[in-house]
């Protein structure tokens, strides 16, 4: 009988040679888990020094890269995203030296106790095994993750888009080169070459190869990992963040937190994107705001739009959608309860701030919203790993379990429990 | 226009109420967030004291459960699991007691700094939210996993089988009025009364409103839950526990350890199923094993075979095999290597043990072994929460994200960034 061709045997092809990338990187796994701190620090600094030493292979790949782009009609913000510099090369090295710099989280006693039949019992802190990042178009994804996966004793197969492959393919040989000089498996970061759709949906089904899944990017592709991977996976959610100003508030303060959490960098997910205001401080406040953030379109609800006129008409969805852009929604409400409500009910998950002088207020709004981060008279702008003092961070989860917030180091570990006995038996 | 007829509609309405549930449970659960301990052992003590009050009518609901399974044709061990009597109602009122009894995780600050710019950050242990608990016969976890839920501050949602729908209703109901009773929301603890197929399928794709899914079941739901489910999951495996003998083991503790690990409870996942044996120990261990537990039987490699006539012979598929039985693999190796390839090629991620007097032959087993838990010289039956100090537990997770080994309270909990200023904003 003559070998099956078409489509299934191409997607058994597929699944093969995934399969193979997911045997060398479990294999490669085992020695990760067991590397001292010395030899991954080691591999991280000539991953920097190597990145500066081929930075001209790097950015004539990337030209390639960003060439087939623009031929191919991708907007300019893709573009702009594919695009390597000098400096953008020189701030991944840096990024990896930066995680050099930080604490091995492997081996960590977490917790320890002595059972009253003597056994003593203690949770150790242990690398995943194989983490799959799944990403779009940024090439620096694959020298950060890259880093953060080899500092917590992890392999790391990377699966990014088909615009940046050939950045991402010299980049890939310069992190396993220095695997390889620091005596490290080359296995320990493997990027999959096959950059098509099914290919991506067939990754997301390794289990028994993958331990977890971290994709890097936007709402169509969680949904696809939502709905396709049979791994477990951690999602980078999306950012709604609010900004509630009760009536005890200093405005100044309030203004300062508002301005900051809008207009600093809109473009990501910590930036605010909706303002809430206690009704006694609206009308003082409000008119304010506009003049010190004339550039931001504010959308409102009718009490709003009576308070200011340069406040247009929100939809419902509105008060629920991340702009990443210099517009922001505003809903005045009665009292705390209803601003909890109203935050409550439009929520991401991500980060929600409150600008009070109030005690009690302080700690119910911190107490009561269900997010992954409360700020107390802070800019939303302050959840990120570096900025919370967690070192880099390989993403913020809007999820409850395993890691919520900045991801930074910790989250691609997991804790085992080590026993230690006598020849103890059970009873 | 007519409305729709058929198995669209019915799968509407089934979603409908689904949707209507989770609605409710979430809602319940900002309660339940931020109810005191007082309140939340309140309820599990009425709760306990009505299992009591009211075990008639669920001891009569349970035969009818029982007879409408025996009817049904279902295997003995089923209409076992499914079975209720006095003692088995007393013992779920003292599981809500002895959880009552277990400190609340709520409100626990993990871990806490300030950075250079005076930003105090937190993190906080705070309830997951909705938790779906999926499961089969045993009307016992409708109690037992209430019970935890309710103590570490989350709404949960019971899905448990057909077969035992009019025990668990009984349970469900006594339990609601127990939340009333304390003043807390009867929503903290629901009920799905359809058990079809079709309800199970949506109800693991009920993200939105479920926070955290957790199957307690047998691999065909495991299964289902990793096809299905869009709602993140907590797997409560299979185990495949391996007594490894080493060279310098003290052969009297091994045998003690073995028969333990195999013969005190055979049924459950932490039993030891398959036994290695260094070969320079395999000749004399493997004869008194045999003469120490003769009711169970042995299957092996063919070295082990060669040692003693008693050995049947191994399939392959043996080695990985949970038996649940009395059963064993035994395979004879070379050396510490071969033994930590043949556990790791062969593991489940549950529980391995090693039997050494050696230092490093500990050390190395015990870092090398990736598995939730690895026991030196003690018998794997202590994977267990009461047995390692944990209180109740809701499963033994064999999967790395979030919650590995035993699961108490904490694995119900998760941990949020609360972060207090004076004013900061981001430069």
């Amino acid at each position: 009988m003559p070998p099956p061709q078409g489509p299934d045997q191409d997607n058994r092809d597929i699944v093969a040679r995934l399969v193979d990338l997911g045997r060398r990187a479990k294999q490669a796994s085992l020695e990760m888990a067991r590397a001292n701190r010395g030899a991954k620090d080691a591999a991280l600094e000539f991953a920097a020094q190597l990145l500066g030493d081929r930075s001209e292979e790097i950015l004539a790949a990337n030209r390639v890269d960003v060439d087939n782009a623009r031929e191919a009609g991708l907007p300019a913000t893709v573009l702009d995203r594919l695009r390597l510099d000098e400096a953008r090369v020189d701030s991944m090295a840096v990024g990896l030296r930066q995680v050099a710099a930080l604490g091995d989280p492997i081996g960590e006693v977490q917790s320890g106790w002595v059972r009253p039949n003597g056994l003593r019992v203690t949770r150790v802190r242990v690398p995943l095994g194989v983490i799959g990042i799944v990403y779009e178009n940024r090439p620096n994804v694959t020298s950060d993750a890259a880093g953060l996966c080899i500092k917590s004793g992890n392999s790391v197969i990377l699966r990014g888009s088909s615009s940046s492959i050939e950045s991402n393919m010299v980049i890939e040989e310069v992190i396993r080169e220095a695997l390889v000089k620091a005596d490290l498996p080359q296995d320990g970061v493997i990027l999959v070459r096959d950059t098509s759709r099914q290919a991506a949906s067939e990754f997301m089904k390794l289990d028994g190869y993958v331990d977890c899944l971290i994709p890097r990017g936007g709402p169509s592709l969680i949904e696809s990992i939502r709905n396709e991977a049979t791994i477990p996976y951690i999602l980078d959610g999306d950012g709604n963040c609010h900004v509630y100003v009760d009536r005890s508030a200093d405005l100044d303060m309030a203004i300062r937190i508002i301005v900051n959490a809008k207009t600093q960098r809109p473009s990501v997910c910590n930036a605010a994107e909706s303002l809430v205001l206690h009704q006694d401080i609206a009308e003082v406040l409000l008119p304010r705001l506009i003049v010190e953030m004339p550039q931001v379109e504010l959308v409102g609800d009718a009490r709003a739009m009576a308070i200011a006129p340069q406040v247009g008409q929100a939809s419902c969805d509105d008060f629920a959608r991340e702009f990443l852009d210099l517009k922001m929604s505003v809903a005045v409400v009665d009292n705390l309860e209803t601003a909890i409500a109203h935050v409550q009910r439009n929520s991401s998950g991500h980060s929600e701030a409150i600008v009070t002088s109030d005690y009690k207020a302080a700690n119910e709004f911190a107490s009561r919203v269900d997010c992954a981060a409360v700020l107390v008279n802070a800019s939303t702008r302050f959840i990120d790993g570096g900025e919370l003092g967690l070192g880099a961070e390989i993403g913020i989860s809007t999820q409850k379990l395993h890691a919520r917030g900045p991801m930074g180091l910790e989250s691609l570990t997991s804790l085992k429990f080590v026993v230690h006995g006598d020849g103890q038996v059970r009873v």
